[in-house]
């Protein structure tokens, strides 16, 4: 059995304390950079790898983060989660988002079933539909091939499968497996779902409506909106919508829809792009194949993961070398930068796993800890941010830690020499530039014109975000912020910060208020 | 003359420090909370108001607030600001933003012209083109009215009008005034050009290349992506591009455009939205009428901006809270969180402005300050970012301060009523309840449901987004963060930060690299 002990109450943290600090500025420049680069590097599955050479660390800070990794017994507890152990104590719940693409451990059971026959069966469920979609066996009620997929979900529903749809659209479109395009409705603001529905033909849309509980107000509101469309299209709106949620919902056995196909309580909503709530619109997206690939780069990824070996372990590293800045070096916040376009939402989607996982103030057993836990997480991709907040970053008065991905391919194979370089080039040229920029600084005498350096970064360097690559990527964070979570003593796996602004919502709708709530309803006209 | 003074010379921030904190839950709380949220509001132009009855003020702290903006003179600098002073010292140059929307004081004099005569000069020039081309007098070679505009930029060029563009699309649609799609390409990422020329008909589409130097990389060189594009279509390129640039540039008198329009080095990037960097695009896809309203309201907001009372001055007020905020009670980062899809991608465009602006360590002498200026700024639309990173904002360690933006009403006018109330009210109802979730919290003996509120926001309310309100937003925001900037002493209007990664680009690109940067260069195949 494994121990939960606070984060500081461990004898590794307090040595960790007192390490000396790496000076990086120091530590990057030289050759003694150069080996940096070349050794503070961790393969990753898919021809990624992980490389920390522009963090704050050295031989001494790495032992002792071992020792943390070992003390903290992060391996037994990720072994005990893959194995099903409940690990979302707050909610009684096993967490095996993982085992949706891969079986690690032992076969875990609950409920009476064997969970990853359910989510395999599922998958396999899910691609037959597609198929039959694609094939033009499963149509509108006038016989014609679906050519849309909208879908309506929010939170984990929305930001996971969105972030993923967005990185692979123009691979999918070069590489001729795109079947459909898709969009997405998640804002309870009536404007979100209306603009959607103009953009679109409804008579060949599909919708896709995902909760897990079948009771998310702003999804079900907007499933009536666009139910109210296609009754005004003259159309059966149960012909057009297929739902994914729990085997126990409302919806899981209604008439309302085509078909249902099921997650459950032990995928949460920020982990579900590897289930039925990425699965359905990935596989009506691209073809029940490339939500494979994606799998498979995942579960890959999930393997190393499970590396005892904690210096080849790229998860297990990335949330240690995280805990030492946050708790150690007192860094308040992180950017999450791709140096590609396809990413453009990554950020978004990590900002939702990360702040909604570790955002909290008390450990697994409702205790106030004394250490801060999750950082705010922002993002944009490169060279974008570069030309909006790289400003801060630089020579702002805070520390941001920084996570830079970069790949040596674009996707779509178009390109341009323009000064003796191509714009993919250029765009690795930037990303490779504002490690060293961050790290090393440049001196000058006018002071507004310096560069103190000494600001980390690690970046993630690949081929290309293909499918295998994204689901690689994706796991690497998920796994990242799980051991972060056990390294803080936290429940990473319930979000029970976000039920009082429900409650007091319910409370303004019905009119049960009074003072400064009744005062701010009455100034929305409510 | 003012006097520029670090925030910590000053004995009114000496003072501030020493004055009792607010316990916000208590004063929120009951008739008092009530009685807070009506007198703590303060009139916005075009029916806006901004409320902050949920900060940790109260009339002692707002006393000294008022004191400080008396002894940081910051209504005095902004007179000189906007009467034409060199305020961006740094690189010797006026601030000249406002002046694009309005007159404030004296006429200036810069380059031998009035340049606020300059500014209505283009806007004119902008609108006569945009009439023509909406009038099909200017069109393609093949005569055939243009249908899409697509703006080429990076940053400031970009950024700002794509929030403004995004903010006013169905707007536009609803109230008849919609021209014309518009597309950005900004990053360097040549796979953002290519998916972007993918999705238009290139023949009947108008391309903007925005660049104050005629110099910006990027931009340049996604402006060849596209020429090769427009000549592999057979089409003549000139004849479907136009410039937006200063009148030194090399592109101003290029037979490359079929026009050129001005800005100038007054103008920075990041508040260029009122300048011909918004206008062109702006004023062709809703045409002149509706850029014209967008400068109005922002314009009446510049007004309120130069008054020098300060309780009644709600730029002032909110850079002084926010002061507050970051230099006494040491918050670290702040949010942007408004509750209308419409703006989507506002956040962003903060994100850049106030960061950029300030996100510096030196004043504006080139001394190093010892306190933190700009904090990190991030943001997504309500009620999605309640489903994503909310979780953190109601129960992470950092106490992050909010800014809620609410409207009453939606743009489209297309609702649906669900369990007794609409999408509307139900978004409006969030907004509500979240301010008070936040400063008020509700304990609970399971600690992990507890919520021990104090987290503090401000809200500005509306009644919809549209051009007016909108103009009216964002010079809300521009202005706070220049006094934020007078008040720690930094210029606002400089970027220094931005050119090392430049420099050190450039230098991969010729292969003049050694130590870490060499292998990094090798590590990403360039």
């Amino acid at each position: 059995m494994v121990t939960w002990n606070n984060l500081d109450k461990l004898a590794s943290f307090e040595e960790l304390k007192k390490v000396e600090r790496v000076n990086l500025a120091e530590v990057m420049s030289g050759e003694n950079g150069a080996e940096r680069v070349k050794s503070y590097s961790v393969p990753m599955a898919e021809g990624l790898a992980y490389n920390y050479a522009a963090k704050q660390v050295n031989e001494d800070v790495l032992a002792t983060l071992v020792k943390l990794a070992e003390e903290a017994q992060l391996s037994e507890k990720f072994e005990e989660l893959y194995n099903g152990a409940v690990i979302n104590t707050g909610e009684n719940r096993l967490v095996l988002h993982q085992l949706t693409r891969g079986q690690l451990g032992n076969t875990v059971t609950a409920d009476g079933v064997d969970k990853r026959a359910f989510y395999v069966e599922q998958q396999n469920r899910i691609a037959e539909f597609a198929n039959k979609v694609h094939a033009g066996e499963i149509t509108n009620a006038a016989g014609e091939k679906f050519t849309t997929v909208v879908q309506i979900g929010i939170g984990g529903s929305d930001l996971g499968p969105r972030a993923m749809y967005l990185a692979l659209e123009n691979w999918a479109k070069k590489n001729g497996c795109f079947k459909m395009e898709a969009k997405f409705i998640s804002n309870v603001d009536p404007d979100d779902a209306a603009a959607v529905l103009n953009s679109i033909d409804v008579a060949h849309s599909i919708f896709v409506l995902v909760s897990k509980s079948g009771t998310t107000l702003e999804t079900l509101t907007n499933e009536s909106f666009v139910k109210d469309a296609l009754k005004n299209a003259g159309l059966d709106a149960s012909k057009h919508m297929i739902a994914v949620t729990s085997e126990t919902s409302p919806l899981a056995k209604s008439d309302d829809y085509l078909a249902a196909f099921f997650m459950d309580d032990y995928i949460g909503g920020r982990y579900s792009s590897t289930s039925a709530v990425g699965g359905a619109v990935l596989s009506l997206a691209f073809g029940p194949e490339v939500f494979a690939a994606f799998l498979e780069g995942a579960a890959a990824e999930d393997k190393l993961s499970a590396n005892k070996d904690v210096l080849q372990n790229p998860e297990m590293l990335d949330a240690l070398i995280g805990v030492y800045e946050r708790n150690v070096l007192g860094y308040p916040s992180t950017a999450v930068l791709p140096y590609s376009q396809a990413l453009n939402r990554f950020p978004a989607h990590l900002q939702q796993v990360d702040m909604e996982s570790n955002g909290k103030s008390v450990n697994r057993f409702g205790e106030p800890v004394n250490y801060p836990t999750g950082p705010v997480l922002f993002g944009e991709p490169g060279t974008n941010g570069q030309h909006s907040f790289y400003q801060l970053l630089h020579q702002g008065t805070d520390i941001v830690p920084l996570q830079f991905v970069g790949f040596r391919n674009n996707q779509m194979e178009t390109d341009v020499d323009i000064q003796g370089s191509t714009s993919q080039q250029k765009l690795c040229a930037n990303v490779a530039a504002q490690i060293v920029a961050f790290a090393c600084g440049k001196a000058d005498e006018n002071k507004n014109k310096n560069f103190e350096g000494g600001r980390p970064s690690s970046i993630i360097i690949g081929d290309q975000v293909n499918p295998k690559t994204l689901g690689a990527l994706l796991a690497h964070f998920e796994n990242k912020i799980m051991f972060q979570g056990f390294l803080w003593n936290v429940n990473s796996f319930d979000q029970e910060g976000v039920q009082l602004g429900k409650v007091l919502a319910k409370r303004v709708l019905a009119h049960e208020t009074d003072g400064a709530l009744k005062v701010f309803s009455d100034l929305l006209n409510i």
